[in-house]
């Protein structure tokens, strides 16, 4: 394996020196080396003052010391899979956010079923980097104990669970987004609504799941539970279980999918039992995948600001690396349902 | 800007001394020094026998050397766009390619109307890659020079432009791919097939339109240069595009769009114009992204093997960084015409 060998690392970047610093802040260069070193005996305005200074000028502050002798100015982010346009939204975050940071965003995959490539909690080791942004995974608390003693940081996606409630995470209000797709679906008439989750493990399909119960508790219908299916997040689980759903003796009049690719198999399970969307059958997706409105009919979908969401993370993740911690660890962005073309009142038979 | 300073630096990976890559060959450790310096006074068999144990062993082949003693194990993927899936496929191809040969991926967008964040050819140096696929761009002889000085390789995939036919480029027989959709339609019977290219400018776009000609041509049909338009790959693209082609006094049976996405767009104005696929209205694609076959109805469509194309581009990226040139610089993995539900024979009245 290559490595990077002593002999041509470059110069680190020339900084000003303290004494430089000092006279921009209006304080004396001990002052300055003082709240370098993370000393108390700094009044508070002062202490901001220089820290907003040296932070100017690439200076690791207190506390922030010990990791950014050792940034490598790259961080990694892992996917679960690459197999869906999700991931690239997610991805076009982070990247963006880094760039304006001058941090490299290396992308890697977990491989789980492959013993070849470096699991992902060896990544930081190879490649170098600050931190880990970590996509849609499972985590051991073995594994974060191997990322804690690796000295880098941490910022969890959709995580599938949360091994440690102190961990940075980012997601989107799912409960919330789960209430809004079936208040509208019942808004329209429906009352026998089949919801399709992700699969039952993930903490985001698991919120999704309670927020359309609820919305059918407030709204005074009994939840049946085979109208609740699981199901990966690709077009085939979003198939499968609108079959299933189709064949039932009472189906469903709607369907609220996981996900837009869900909703696009739901679709075609649709025309293929011969219905027509929305007339025949309404659908509601999630995600707001930039396909959606491309559809035919352009999808109704619950929008996840997956961009904004790889942003927060990325943003985390270098507040972090400059030894700030986030003031609560997990951070939720808002959901927000998009009504297009896929959702209509049910068939009159069915009200 | 954090860089890595030298004081953590980890020790090169352990590798077996000449003695012991000596012993293995069944050669004097005098002779694999002699292979190692590139010496010519060494047999072919004999060079070739110990070279293939020195790769085995990461030792830098004859030619490698000087790059190989810089090398950080992490490669540059710059995309000109993450607005499209289709660059997922690309990189997921790459992705797979190093992380079996233990390099990492560090992912960026060309940013060309932002001064901030560095320009692409100044990547490498930012992070210390050893080399560059770019994807899908515009290059400058200048440029070029710049990536030449700073020593690294450069793999293009798709590229806008080619400034020296020197350099190692991966693309898709696109000419083929224009052909053969074309001969499709018209083997159903269709006379008048409108053509959605890329934007004008893009190598790409050119093949497939020359396929596109050429196809009418042996069919003994007239080119009506009115049919062939061009336009951005994405949604947005072939909508426009089709929907002018719909509005002419002699509107098209059929539509040959540059991309999967163009083929959305084109499905959408169909369906506005209300017009049924295939029956009013045939569409082909090129591309065949995952969801092609996830529409309604599934589109025909050619396939480019993006994700071979991008571990080809991999491949080819770190035989360079070994000393070990391509065969030829220029690559083009098959197309291949997938027939779906989107096309059908031309309606009775237009035959």
């Amino acid at each position: 394996m290559p490595v990077r060998t002593t002999d041509e690392m470059p110069d680190p970047p020339s900084r000003p020196t303290l004494a430089v610093i000092a006279a921009e802040a209006g304080v004396s260069p001990a002052t300055v080396s003082k709240v370098l070193n993370g000393r108390t005996d700094v009044a508070a305005a002062t202490r901001e003052r220089v820290e907003a200074l040296l932070r100017t000028h690439h200076y690791p502050g207190p506390g922030g010391v010990a990791r950014r002798a050792r940034r490598s100015g790259l961080i990694d982010l892992v996917l679960a899979g690459l197999d869906s346009p999700w991931a690239v939204e997610i991805l076009r975050g982070v990247e963006a956010e880094c760039a304006e940071h001058g941090t490299g965003v290396v992308v890697s995959l977990v491989r789980d079923d492959d013993a070849r490539p470096p699991s992902w909690q060896n990544l930081p080791a190879l490649h170098h980097s600050d931190g880990v942004i970590l996509v849609t995974s499972r985590m051991t608390h073995r594994q974060r104990a191997q990322l804690e003693k690796a000295g880098v940081g941490l910022v969890l996606v959709d995580p599938v669970n949360l091994p440690d409630t102190d961990i940075a995470s980012v997601g989107a209000t799912n409960w919330a987004g789960g209430l809004a797709a079936t208040e509208h679906l019942i808004g329209l008439g429906h009352r026998r609504i089949g919801m399709i989750g992700g699969p039952a493990d993930m903490l985001c399909t698991q919120a999704r799941v309670d927020g359309y119960r609820t919305a059918l508790e407030r709204a005074g219908i009994e939840v049946d539970k085979d109208l609740v299916r699981y199901g990966d997040f690709h077009h085939r689980g979003g198939f499968a279980r609108t079959r299933e759903l189709l064949e039932l003796p009472a189906p469903p009049t709607a369907i609220f999918a996981g996900s837009d690719e869900q909703a696009m198999g739901a679709y075609q399970a649709a025309r293929l039992a011969g219905l027509r969307i929305p007339e025949d059958l309404s659908v509601v997706g999630f995600d707001d995948l930039p396909t959606c409105e491309w559809l035919s009919p352009p999808l109704t979908t619950v929008r996840q600001p997956l961009e904004e969401m790889g942003r927060v993370a990325a943003r985390t993740l270098l507040q972090l690396l400059d030894g700030r911690p986030p003031l609560t660890p997990r951070v939720e962005l808002a959901t927000d349902l998009r009504v297009r073309a896929s959702t209509a009142p049910p068939p009159t038979e069915d009200r």
